[in-house]
């Protein structure tokens, strides 16, 4: 194994980017949501940065402003990554797929294929899935906490058991004696559990990883620590602070060790939203272009969030020292600090709110240099293993965050020069896994 | 439209052939089930011949013999063909997708995406699922006949009102205006049936060709007819004899009629299974180097099939007029007719059984001339509108049907010379289609 090195992802969404008006920048083509050669040109220059993997997340409904804004999934996770696959050789492929809305088999075969396809580059995200405009797509109510966490640990038992159900030697492909398989080696898995069930076996052979790599991601409730301590090499997740983040982190570690588990064989990936620019003036500037109306209509939780109350015809004036004195930030929101620290470098509420102290994620606007020195002060304080980043616009945001950042971790020795091998799991540093995980817990019932 | 001529598929399998031991030829390579490069060769040649499309049957679960022989399926069908699709420009791909099985919205979902990402060249073969094999996959018992089929219906129709959910024009992409979609066009569906429901809308644009293509298969029962009938645009059938074939399409015809559509707009396709040799005795012997034991295994199944009382030692001599005299077909199986006529024609038993009259289509051992003589036989009977082709080993055997068979096809002026058009619907002759089909009976209740 190499040395600890910071993991990049790079979440592949819309086509567009993560501003609000991202679509109608000129550049930006206006179809890029149906067209994957728009994605293909963002994931190839992601490889570029050596990123370890793309990340799809995954909500299969239609939410939100449809009129104004994008939607938020790519058209499909498996079939965008499986052609974003041929068209890339290095950079793995982490596919949100919901254990509440997908039957097990399907899934299992689905990712393995992925995997052997691309020679070793799948990993799954696996969710459980509680937005009730996704349980109507499948014609259902949604499902309490309790039966969706069940359900989740039936459906990856089920999937990594029927992964590990064509062993690793069973292909025998003996021309001459006319063995193609060994059957003793090809095996049903016969987990039943109180959700969902399978006899198995899958019919696809191991890939050059063994199996695909499991991620999960959401709040660190105990139902899903579970999951994650139990069988997960990859935790996303979004968090504002490195406080929040360390705490998260070893949580999560703790989890995997009370599964039996190395922690560092558990990734902790935390959110990033990028805007490279020669100056943080000029990304500023870059965003507010791009906002569509969404910075004025963000003044009032500015104002909740700092304690303030600004008028909206003061959105452009530098906040004076009175109200930069009256200003507090308020222990429920995390941003809330960072937005009050932005606030007190002299920026106009506009100019605050376009640092993204509102938006999903950490942002970080200006030179390459601050964005890695973010990224080094979360990774070297124990805050993260990597990101997921987020660019606000793909068609030259990916490109300038391998020009401009990458370069930069390079030098401080924080970050591959090279991909470390050619699978997913090499270039995570996650180790081999083959079948269900022999040291966790109860050892394989699907339970 | 164009005149009426031939339409081809490719059976996409196991990346070897039809022929039992096709795996162990010298010239194939041995792992071409999980090499996609060994199958996108495959789709390639066919696309040089000009071939509509690529079927994958599926029956995802692993059944017969493994040690002696392949596995019959793609490794995913989804994730294989979108492969495909990446690799070729013309040819399209119908992908079995099972009705009782799968999600109603991850299939219309994932089918949409491949149509979209293929430029529209995607179909879906809606099938039923009786298999215990398969059913115990998914851990469910075998529905009966009834259930399957009611989910079926409600699974087709929620499938096409998704395609159709997001409107032809939805889509503003208005950059000035700062209007993404029209919301009014991209609406719910809200369909409930008795097994399956979903509400959408799918957020995935029209193809270039509206929407996939339905297909089914299987065997005309009234069940199964009134599906061909209402929705499928392609029937996908295996079937003996041009009388049979007559019957069957002239029963699926009125389905569509009695469904209120034009019979011609679906297509009966029969399977076919191809050795193009120069001679026919360098053809058999082809087949019988790579039978693998499985035509002496034969022997009894032919005399059962002619009345016939041969042992095992007489497999190589020729059948005597004694014989020959003694020996009938049997009414209830349709290839003993076939059987016999070839026997009279003087071959030796193994001969007769490596011609494949045992197996699961017609089969042509032979220069190209006899495949396109049956071919046009069928074709002029109205026996056929296509051929779905099982060549006995697609390494060598797709370039020889393309190069040998082909040709002759379009000198008699029944195959076209280039692609209809771009996509599967032009390749096919059959309208364009989106959303439900309005023409059609209660016009859409999922029922
Ligand atoms: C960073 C992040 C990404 C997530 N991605 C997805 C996703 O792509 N699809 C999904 O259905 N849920 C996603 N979730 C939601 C979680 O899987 C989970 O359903 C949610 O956090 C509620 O979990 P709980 O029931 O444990 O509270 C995500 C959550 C977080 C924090
Ligand atoms: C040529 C042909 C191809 C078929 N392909 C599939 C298939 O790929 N997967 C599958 O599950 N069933 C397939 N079937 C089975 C049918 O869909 C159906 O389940 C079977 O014929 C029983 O149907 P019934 O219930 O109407 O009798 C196929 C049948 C035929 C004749």
């Amino acid at each position: 194994m190499t040395a600890h090195q910071i993991v990049l992802g790079l979440a592949i969404t819309d086509g567009y980017g993560a501003l609000h008006g991202s679509w109608r920048a000129p550049h930006v083509p206006a179809d890029a949501y149906a067209d994957i050669e728009a994605t293909i040109r963002h994931a190839r220059a992601a490889e570029r940065g050596k990123f370890a993997f793309l990340f799809t997340p995954d909500f299969p409904a239609v939410r939100g402003d449809i009129e104004g804004d994008t939607l938020s999934n790519v058209m499909d996770p498996i079939v965008s990554l499986t052609a974003i696959a041929r068209a890339t050789e290095r950079i793995g492929f982490v596919a949100t797929g919901s254990t509440t809305f997908r039957e097990p088999f399907n899934q299992a075969r689905q990712f393995k294929a992925l995997d052997v396809i691309s020679h070793g580059r799948a990993g799954w995200n696996a969710v459980t899935t509680s937005d009730p405009a996704v349980a109507a797509n499948y014609g259902r109510p949604v499902a309490d906490r309790q039966e969706r966490y069940q359900r989740a640990h039936e459906a990856i038992q089920i999937t990594q058991a029927l992964w590990g159900s064509w062993e690793k030697d069973a292909w025998i492909r003996d021309k001459d004696a006319g063995r193609f398989l060994d059957p003793e080696k090809l095996r049903p898995i016969n987990l039943g559990g109180e959700h969902v069930a399978s006899r198995g076996p899958l019919a696809i052979p191991p890939s050059e990883q063994g199996q695909p790599v499991i991620f999960t991601s959401g709040g660190p409730s105990p139902h899903l620590l579970t999951i994650a301590g139990r069988y997960a090499s990859g935790f996303i997740t979004e968090v504002w602070t490195i406080e929040e983040a360390r705490a998260q982190r070893r949580m999560i570690r703790e989890a995997a060790r009370d599964a039996g588990r190395d922690p560092d064989e558990i990734k902790y990936i935390v959110g990033l939203m990028t805007t490279v620019a020669p100056t943080v003036r000029e990304g500023l500037d870059r965003r507010i272009a791009l906002s569509g109306g969404i910075i004025e209509a963000r003044l009032p939780h500015l104002n909740a969030m700092l304690g303030l109350r600004l008028r909206p015809e003061q959105i452009d004036d530098p906040l004076t020292p009175e109200v930069l004195a009256a200003a507090h930030s308020s222990p429920a929101d995390p941003r809330s600090g960072i937005a009050l620290a932005v606030a007190r470098e002299g920026w106009s509420p506009r100019d605050v709110l376009a640092h993204g102290v509102i938006d999903y994620h950490p942002t970080v606007v200006g030179p390459g240099e601050r964005h890695a020195d973010h990224m080094q002060e979360w990774f070297e304080a124990g805050a993260a293993d990597g990101f997921w980043i987020s660019p606000d616009i793909y068609e030259d945001g990916v490109d300038a965050f391998v020009d401009e950042v990458v370069p930069l971790l390079q030098e401080r020795g924080i970050y591959p020069s090279e991909y470390p091998g050619t699978t997913l799991r090499e270039n995570l540093g996650v180790p081999a896994q083959y079948g269900l995980d022999p040291r966790i817990g109860d050892g394989g019932g699907a339970r």
